[in-house]
């Protein structure tokens, strides 16, 4: 593979290429940077000269973001899924050793090499889609070392592919196994959280967010307030996996600390969205764990769009719930599942994706004056974006400023 | 891209390969064929001097086969995905040019090589996820002329790309718009399609099997005989579009002309399981289609395995409610919404599918004597053929013999 900065320059000029609109349009990239874009019969002469890539009448939007994953992690549970689908009880799977129990084992037994490989491996696939910027959460560690580790590997993958990656320190993910048989384990666990780990990772540069599982099976509106608090007093912001299973009321509680997004939100009500709409967050929809969980409760899409809530869509990769690789598959499955608008699926892969991750002013648009992040698809029409499933329509990418992905040859 | 004929020659010796069930295999391919395979410490003496293909460790399995597809169309229906979504009506749809009828116009007013170029393209999809055998149904043209170019096309994909390509006629998947206000019209189209599309289709060599699309709103049980007793006459074998959206007793009927697949059979009764069961007619999977109609009536797979009726799994592409390019894909959402087991629905997109296709001495198997059809997949394990979704895992395809995709490097 070759090393992102030896990549060809993006530098010049993007000729035939089509807007989302069909109208043709040309870019112009200098330092990594969209410095001019418009119709090609408005070209400024100072461009005349520059290089020229020929886009092939390609379409082009935005480089895509992926805002909810927790894609570094050791192993994986293909034998956990193939032994549910054969019959095996949840007691089975746990002591063959299934369950989130068995990723926090192997991510805590993988160096932070081993990490980096498996990640990149997972990554290269959603890279090869046209994915320009990814949030990555910490969350397999659960504890301070092993959840270093996991924030050190992100780090390291935006460095070697070129892709923006946004941290997320999500210590508050389940109860690690040697907590789970003490009386107050919970609680004290959480007081680590806030105390020990988000302080240290933090002045470690390895977090951009922090976020909390809020759930019965997780942690408590009152642990998660905690974990929230401790990030405000570092001035870090938060997200929220919120009402994923049940209405906790964390919605609520996280636009009152102003959260970036969150996310599930299969039971939220209408409560909930009214305090998303005062705050800015942003709805995160996951319908790859909707789909791998057999879910039935859909997430309330037509509150959320008559109250104005941006509504982003990832694909939550995770090895229990959603091991899935593609988020053009996710555009597809919330147009089919939760019935979003093909409009709606593209602003929820680019633009609101990039606002849940506090992204809005370098991703998710294409406009003079951001670094050169886009995509050239092999596509007549914006709406096949969402509507072919399973395909790779990529022609090229173009991240940071480089030509990352090139199959015109 | 490079015509097949000029790719690698796979022939010699393949080592450092691990069988699905995780033990190391090689194999020898001599002319094309699979001459010998078993394990790499017992390669027998003739094969010690042969070209080595070091398969650095992949897992191996057979090429992949793709037994129910209308991949020949002109056009595609993005912009009615996205009308629907947006809450038009099907009346709306209709009127902006939408449905199938939208499709049948399309393909008649497409050239064969514009239809050639449409379906290469995504076909190319398809064979880059290791699908060496492929079935291609017409349906689309509705008028000998049109008809006979889609198979045509059909039989140029094969030989362009060097996948097995099995034709289905499809005369009888719908009413053409000619015939749509005759008092006898059906009758009258059913039968032009035996006397005089058939015949033609079949002395000109363009027809393997036929097929019908038995249902309410397509052709009756009483057609959909007459269509299989033109095709046993001609000594075609049959397929039936079957017990998709009502019990019609279709599969029975199937089943008495010996048919090699009855598909779709979301709403198959016992009887008609009991008749497949009886002859030999493989069950063909559509869960794309299922999951594009967000239909709620799951097929009889329980029944299926009691029974023990073949169970395959197949794309469906098509424009209008399976425009899903991914049999892998297929795989996964068989085990999540269908509840198969991860070895049955490896079975379904190999050796089954290539039952549905009359395909079973040759496909679907890894075995001495075969055509050279075997895909080196960057896996652990077989069952993450399922569990992942959106990927691409293929390290290398050998088709026909050949090194047809290669990322190794
Ligand atoms: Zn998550
Ligand atoms: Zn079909």
């Amino acid at each position: 593979m070759t090393p992102f900065h030896q990549l060809p320059s993006a530098d010049g000029l993007w000729t035939d290429l089509r807007g989302a609109d069909g109208s043709p349009v040309a870019i112009a990239v200098v330092d990594a940077q969209i410095r001019w874009l418009g119709a090609p019969d408005a070209v400024p002469a100072e461009y005349a000269k520059a290089p020229r890539h020929d886009g092939g009448g390609a379409l082009v939007t935005p480089g895509l973001v992926d805002c909810h994953t927790h894609l570094v992690y050791g192993g994986q549970r293909a034998n956990e899924f193939a032994m549910r689908l054969a019959g095996a009880s949840y007691e089975e799977v746990a002591k063959a050793g299934g369950g989130i129990v068995s990723t926090v084992r192997a991510t805590r037994e993988a160096s932070e090499d081993e990490l980096f490989a498996s990640a990149s491996h997972r990554l290269q696939s959603l890279l090869a889609e046209g994915v320009c910027a990814i949030e990555i959460k910490s969350g397999y560690g659960l504890a301070l070392e092993h959840e270093r580790k996991q924030l050190r590997v992100a780090r390291r993958l935006g460095e070697a592919f070129g892709v923006t990656v946004r941290t997320t320190f999500l210590g508050a993910h389940a109860l690690p196994p040697e907590y789970a048989n003490r009386p107050n384990g919970s609680s004290e666990y959480i007081e680590r959280v806030c105390q020990e780990m988000m302080p240290a990772l933090h002045a470690e540069g390895l977090v951009d967010a922090v976020d909390v599982f809020c759930e019965r099976i997780a942690f408590s509106l009152e642990e998660t307030e905690r974990v929230f608090r401790a990030a405000q007093a570092l001035g870090l912001p938060v997200k929220l996996h919120a009402e994923q299973l049940s209405d906790m009321g964390g919605a609520a509680l996280a636009a009152r600390y102003g959260a970036l997004s969150c996310d599930h939100i299969e039971h939220l009500s209408q409560a909930g969205i009214d305090a998303m709409k005062h705050s800015g967050t942003v709805a995160v929809l996951l319908p790859g764990a909707y789909y791998t969980l057999r879910d039935t409760q859909l997430p309330p899409i037509e509150a959320l769009r008559a109250a104005g809530v941006p509504m982003a869509v990832s694909t939550d990769h995770n090895p229990g719930t959603s091991p899935c690789l593609s988020l053009l598959l996710m555009a597809n499955m919330a147009c089919t599942l939760f019935r979003l608008t093909v409009p709606e699926a593209i602003d929820g892969i680019t633009r609101h994706a990039a606002r849940a991750l506090g992204l809005q002013d370098t991703h998710g648009e294409l406009a003079v004056g951001r670094p050169a992040n886009f995509v050239l698809w092999d596509l007549q029409d914006a709406s096949e974006l969402a509507y072919w499933f399973g395909q790779r329509p990529v022609r090229a990418v173009v991240r940071q400023g480089r030509v990352a992905e090139d199959r015109s040859a």
